[in-house]
């Protein structure tokens, strides 16, 4: 091996430091263990640099916009300054503006609330719920789940050919929740603007992930959370194009979105909101959630998105390989093998219900992964077609479909990871499969937990 | 003086430790100064205690909700918790439900969305943006200021009487955010009650500073923000009954919120929503920003609030006193110098804009405090009648009404502030109203800030 090579394979090797990473969790068989946290896709912990910058500058904390005080004024150039942040990891373009919201959820709900009126948006079915959902006061067309990235896109062209004249917004992932697979959004926005309509990038998965550049991409706009990219503050994002943005009413009404507000002569109350970010985000900000944001979005642009990338793709193979190796696990793709993809794989095991081979991974391995319908019921239900499992219940999957839910487990991994929580992973699911749980389990309050009385452990039950 | 009077004179010396507390800042005189953060009504620091519950679990931190792992299953606990947390530092009744938002405003306007079709709304111009803006889809009535207590009553009396049949709400705050004067909360909240009408408290101002009974108020809702209650990171409150909660449309639309997602026969979506305070939380909760809010209830409780009103009532008298004898500063108030009060005074100082007093305190004293118009935009000109000032910019106020702002200069504290604080506050505005500025001062960006050229000290000038 070549010194080049070494130090490739070292790069690839190291993670960045996140919180919790030396974190013991019990096991139910005996003993502590660090705990493998595989369950980024619904919350990545804090890299450790996040951490760092918040608990700096915390206390330098103050009130922000006219606070006349010296931290009034640090705080609020800062809080404006993660703006800029924000527009720069995205490569948004001029006179783009960066709303700060709750999470993503947040922010496609302030998208909604801004449509213009008689908008017609199109979304896939297979979104998670925060993109399928919001669309409350709009005419929503819900798009069949494609079996490849071509299908996608001929399945929008042809919605948009068959639409009314009007505005219309396409909303779409770039990075599934559930299978982890990229979307062609480049392709998704050319084919929306050809057909006069705009598209809402959702980044929650990628931005993580990826590199998303507003300018390459042509997407009007762009929504993440900040729990996903490491920075569990609070904060959400919403860039992009001002226009719509400016013409809606005030997302929330109240300070801070308002430039003036006065009595008028009927009694009534008149308001000046402004114009810019500000006006859709009334109400004190969460600075120090802003700036967690921009920090990790710094933080990730510094360490650099080829490395990571890279390294993903090796801790991607690793699982995916490992996972092939067990016939009892199937793993659910739209897309197929060969599909771009970044670290979120979910999986059902034959014989399993997901929820016990779940709880058995945390009690036994201390490992955490996810079990459930992952806030995308229809695409689980397209996925897993005909394998209705009991959702939160131990013991083998049902055989009667009708009420019960679908079920599935998602393992997921980002930046923080180190090998040896996928190889952990990997090793647990192999053993399971093979030799079973190594204790009983028992349903309590819709959750599968370890059954802690005595001698529960199997194999020792009968004594 | 007996020793214990001594032990209680040094309970009631005694802050509670705040981050901070110990930051230094430069003074454009020269030199540094710890810096006395008296913005607290805009945002209090944290409580140290905060800060340290929140550094000792953000290793641990977790995703919440349908996460297998020990650490997910931890945040759940520690998320749900919370809420009961909160129910118990608020006396809310059994069956209220705890719904955590953003802030205040987020609350309120989360309640503006829930209210039952066809309600009157009844709000006092003298709230706060964020009590008087949100009810857009209603009826609402605004109640001219009260000049005391017993005419807010009355006030409120009449407009119930001569309401129309239906469901109406009151809006009240707890505590003024720009005279810091208490409201009389039980008194309005069974006014409302014997009209038929609910009543929500708006706590901001409160809760930070006296105890908060929903039991014994009587009242319906109460909203507060974590920011103001030494945890700021992100999160607010919406407590109180839950039928109308239950019976509303969800706030945001989104995972979590949802039950049941399910494609129609038609091709549309058909959502079955959670009933628990969950219907309004959509999207990833803001765990962190929960147990910070629960962690200072805890903090306060725990440290008892009997002391903490009689330190602050000390802290008042001493900059009241102080204020006092400065003959050129004008304190703000609507219910007179008797009405009991938490530690927020608004002012004016005759000869000066607000904004110049304001920018010379921080440069040149380390002192923070606000100007400008507390997004209390009707009451400021309720309040200040025919003085109209110039917000942001520097040099004595102007003598033209018309498009001129009006401005004021607002101190507040809380209980983290120490005595030298408010004391260093006081000899300020007695230096600078009788000897001037030291240095001078120019407008810049909306914003009055020090001429930082060299030479620009006053006296030096024109060397």
């Amino acid at each position: 091996m070549s010194v080049l090579t070494a130090a490739a394979d070292q790069s690839l090797r190291t993670p960045l430091p996140v919180l919790g990473r030396d974190v013991t969790v019990p096991l139910v068989t005996g003993g502590e263990v660090t705990y493998a946290a595989l369950d980024y896709a619904a919350s990545a912990p804090a890299l450790q640099r996040v951490w760092d910058d918040v608990a700096a500058y915390a206390p330098y904390y103050g009130s922000v916009h006219r606070g006349a005080g010296y931290l009034s004024q640090l705080s609020t150039d800062l809080f404006e300054k993660a703006r800029t942040t924000v527009a720069e990891f995205l490569d948004c373009r001029d006179g783009d503006q960066v709303v700060f919201t709750r999470s993503t959820t947040d922010s496609l709900n302030l998208l909604a609330a801004a449509l213009p009126a008689g908008c017609q948006v199109f979304v896939f079915e297979t979104e998670h719920h925060a993109s399928l959902l919001p669309w409350r006061n709009a005419d929503v067309t819900y798009l069949d789940a494609p079996r490849t990235p071509e299908q996608a896109v001929a399945t929008l062209e042809r919605a948009l050919a068959e639409r009314e004249q009007g505005p219309a917004l396409v909303c779409v992932t770039g990075a599934s929740n559930v299978t982890g697979e990229l979307w062609p959004v480049r392709e998704l926005s050319a084919a929306a603007h050809a057909h006069g309509a705009r598209i809402v990038l959702d980044a929650a998965q990628l931005a993580p992930h990826h590199p998303v550049s507003v300018g390459e991409l042509d997407v009007d706009w762009v929504v993440f959370s900040g729990h996903k990219l490491y920075a569990p503050f609070g904060t959400g994002v919403l860039a992009g194009r001002a226009d719509w943005l400016r013409a809606a009413e005030p997302y929330l009404a109240g300070g801070g979105a308002s430039r003036k507000v006065a009595r008028r002569a009927d009694g009534g109350v008149e308001v000046e909101w402004h114009d810019s970010a500000a006006r859709h985000e009334a109400g004190s900000p969460n600075v120090i959630g802003a700036y967690a944001v921009a920090s990790a979005c710094k933080a990730l642009v510094e360490e650099g998105f080829d490395r990571l990338v890279a390294r993903e793709r090796y801790l991607i193979r690793k699982v995916r390989e490992g996972l092939a190796e067990v016939p009892e696990v199937r793993v659910l793709s739209l897309f197929g093998d060969d599909a771009p993809r970044v670290g979120v794989i979910s999986f059902v095991v034959e014989g399993w219900n997901s929820s016990h081979f779940a709880a058995a991974l945390s009690a036994e391995y201390g490992i955490g992964v996810r079990d459930g319908l992952f806030c995308a019921h229809p695409l689980i239900r397209t996925l897993l077609g005909s394998e209705p499992q009991t959702q939160g219940e131990c013991g083998a999957p049902e055989a009667a479909p009708g009420e019960k839910s679908l079920n599935a487990i998602r393992v997921s991994f980002g930046a923080g990871t180190p090998d040896e929580h996928v190889e952990r992973f990997v090793g647990a699911v192999k053993e399971l499969v093979t030799e079973g749980a190594r204790w009983n389990y028992r349903t309590e309050d819709g959750r599968c937990v370890p059954d802690t009385s005595a001698g529960a452990a199997v194999g020792t039950a009968a004594a």
